[in-house]
């Protein structure tokens, strides 16, 4: 498995009670050194405004060699500025949508000098909070018109559409993955995909292993983020600090449905040392991704044939604690 | 608007506690009758084996022209047997799929020979419970493969797939709007749509109102199932008993978007009058649909247009209120 | 840790669309021995009218003899029968009140007969489902009444009140750890006290070791019932099926605390052959306890202590894996 | 009724993507200008730090008195600076708990002289996140103990504790009312109550309705905090922008009790004026407080009595709607 985390994952943290932060900025070749010392950790994302410009892509660059790292993705920044505060590309303001479109090709071009290998776009503020407030056939046709836009600007660069049910907005217009495959599907684009954040899946209500297989099945899981949380929020916690079993399911799904992407890490490690939340998650996954494969896969797939739950659940202890 | 009710609403109620009923059985007939006795109903919804079967199809036909009736929906009993216990059209029993298509091939025959608009497919039963029971891949054929038979049949009648995220089963592989859209165009059949059961769309975390722009966009919306509940369970409680504003987006959009459809009651009055229960909320419904009226479908597009959460709720205060 | 079952999880299961049973009505005496054949089974729970009425208390209590279980508690049946529909406790007729009382009392004296360990009291339909329908000064009154009431009748019988947030009311009166402690206090009897479901307390968004040490601080905590589900409802499933690392942090806390109780299963497999469904959960139990001893009760205390979230989250992993 | 607004309801807004703010910072005179021209408002909630400190006591008095503004109430600062990060009365630093009491002291002597009604305890990050980071023991000591210290200090300032379930940690102490009811009772200190924000009962699954009752019953309701959410987070909207009915049954319950506090306005308009919000809120609190009354209380104690939810829904419909 390829992990990977996005940077910004190593830094400060905030919420709206405590905006100056719980823990310390750092600078971003602090945040990259650490990131890459994590065992396991191959590739990087990092987020644009915050990690990543126009002006630094020279130094991004030679940091990555240097670390001989790949880099996995850039997430535009379509969230994190005032801007953005009513719509990146749902905005009401035809300016405002032409500016969602304009910083993705920006950030188009740098990961493809960078070598990059997709762009993440999450439209974190694409959305709406109050009934009636949703205008759904403008804001659908908005949506579409921009990513399409963006992938056609360069159709060999892949872009995999982030959903979240809420947070920012209380409605997010890409909430959860049928939908999400649905708008990927509308815009008529080859590459365009989805990314599947666990933690927003399990938001959402989903299955996310029954996410993984939809999304395989129609070729478009390009990505997935991993965090843990109490299902009732995007609490983007350790990976394995909540759950056990789910998680296996989830690695197995990606298994066997041929996933070949990356695992990387979005995590949110209010209190805690970045490097070592991450550092946790990944020891997680790789333990039960070993544990999984000494049980046998093949035994799993005669389970899941079957489908008796009490069998399942004795297997499952079986695989987890021995 | 077309009101229509389920006759089973009418009956007796239960759960898993007082499996023997908090109320008493009422025969078809005291049901139907009462049914159609409550103001502004025009429509009955009937389901498989509790309401119809081919026993009673002649004196049912008698009963829906005596009162002048019009036969909404049947709705096919693939839920309420032991033998749909553990999936119906995705049962791991060959047999058991075959017989949940036979039985919905049996109502298409009688919805014909009476007249009825739609068959009304809810697969509670289909979908699992626990982590590795859910066989997504088979479960997916299946359930196309079974639904596609259906609609082939008689093409020219509407198949509507109704979802819920949960309950029977822990997870429903009709879950939401858009996996049920996705799953209706799956079947590449033109008469295959969706059913949006507004309490199951709460619970789903769903804005309803946008469920149905999309729908209604895809030409797949067939059918409303009207309850109200706290949003995480489905309550099936009288409409507007809890929610207000919500219901106001909901006929909004339904207007908006040309829903020429039923306005069907889906409720389940554990302990009240199923007749007093379901009077309430059509004429919950009749008053808020007469309040939009006053105020003006033109006056609410400018507010979705402009979409200021302030003005908004001022509004919407003024129409309710006044 | 001493292992009960209630015997009516051995039984047949139904629900709201499925009355008439997912599996098979078993005899008594054949969910007695199913019980009893489960490995760590030692006690057993009856529920009134159901289980054990003044006519089979002597075959009731043979069957206990003979296999040498223990009358863990009764559970009188204040919730499945038509009478309990609209409350039983605070049912607003005082006849109906009474009866609760009256039916408490029988259960007193059978539990007495067959040397039983308490009485749990799960008020299921005490609570409301509407906004004004809750009449809290009088219903609350009728409730710590009826508790008092039944206290008082042997002093000696330890009174476990358990709380469930919702189901079959839309709102319980014992909903949750706190104000079912403080509806216990209210009624001034030393011999009253709480039984936590794990189940339930999930439901009701505690961390249900924050309420066991509440509890057990008050010396109140009397009872524990054990099963898993999603947190979001009340899913009865197989312990162990879907949380690992806070069924551990469950089992800590109530060593920790010193309680000395039953753990009790309380589950309902819908699907599932329920001595399998009840053997895994206990088997899970198990396996977690020693875990948890391997690893050491006071390295956990010292975890906790510090606090810190990566520590614990790594030493979790060690705890469970190894 | 009389309405206040919490000052920082004005200001400007963020979250963890956008810290920098939605909207633009305001003086905190210009904040005060515009919180005191909203029709209704007669008081003024303060935050420690956030808009009072000792440098400013003597300015803030001069607003007030020039505005003939009541101080309803001064929110010490136990939440918005990193030194509060894990914990303020629970944080495991014996130098933070002191602060964090001395803080307090500070805001009662503040109080106190700008002749203000009620120090207003929300310990925000006083929680947990991860399982067994919770030292429960501990916290719960030293919670109490703090509190009692502010408490004693000035015994005839009342502290009113605020609930909220979760946000900023993952599980705050003080939850629900219950909970919170019982850390009161036990600091034994008679100037110690609580303070019921509608959205934070939302989310923790409570009844409003019934809270305040207990509370009440308790003698123990100070004060309330007004806003509107989806009931599964901590939105902040306007009131009434989402329910209607159970803002109703708040109301009828506040005057049933005898509530002779304030209405208090808490809400965080991310993305909308705030003056305008804060506005919409009393304006809809104020028509459904006439709508009720219009209606008649009397009337609505025999709906309550009576507990018919056929007729209390109808009747609910005629309150609101004519």
């Amino acid at each position: 498995m390829k992990y990977s985390v996005i940077l910004g994952n190593l830094g400060n943290t905030c919420d709206r009670f405590l905006s100056s932060g719980y823990k310390n900025n750092l600078p971003t070749e602090e945040m990259f050194r650490q990131a890459v010392s994590i065992e396991g950790v191959e590739g990087i994302e990092l987020v644009g405004s915050w990690d990543i410009t126009a002006k630094n892509v020279v130094s991004m660059g030679k940091l990555l060699l240097d670390h001989n790292i790949k880099l996995v993705s850039i997430i535009p920044d379509h969230f994190g500025q005032a801007v953005w505060g009513r719509g990146a590309f749902t905005s009401r303001d035809p300016k405002v949508r032409k500016q969602a479109v304009d910083v993705t090709k920006e950030m188009i071009d740098i990961l493809d000098e960078l070598g990059g290998e997709l762009i993440n776009i999450w439209p974190g503020q694409d959305g709406y909070d109050y009934p009636f407030q949703g205008n759904f056939d403008e804001a659908n046709s908005w949506l579409v018109e921009g990513i399409k836009e963006c992938a056609d600007y360069k159709p060999d660069v892949k872009i995999a559409l982030e959903y979240k049910p809420k947070e920012p907005r209380n409605f997010s217009y890409l909430a959860r993955s049928s939908d999400t495959l649905l708008t990927a599907l509308e815009t008529g684009c080859e590459n365009v995909g989805v990314t599947i954040d666990v933690g927003h899946a399990f938001v959402g209500g989903e299955n996310v292993s029954e996410s993984i297989y939809r999304l395989m099945k129609a070729g478009k899981l390009y990505h997935m983020h991993f965090n843990d949380n109490y299902k009732s929020w995007d609490d983007d916690m350790i990976v394995g600090s909540i759950h056990t079993v789910e998680f296996v399911e989830i690695l197995y799904w990606l298994e066997k449905t041929g996933y070949d992407g990356w695992y990387s890490m979005d995590q949110y490690p209010y209190r805690e040392d970045g490097r070592d939340a991450l550092n946790e998650s990944i020891q997680w996954l790789d333990a039960l991704r070993s544990r999984m494969e000494i049980y046998g896969l093949e035994k799993i797939e005669e389970l899941i044939k079957a489908g008796s739950a009490t069998d399942i659940v004795r297997e499952l202890r079986r695989l987890i604690l021995s």
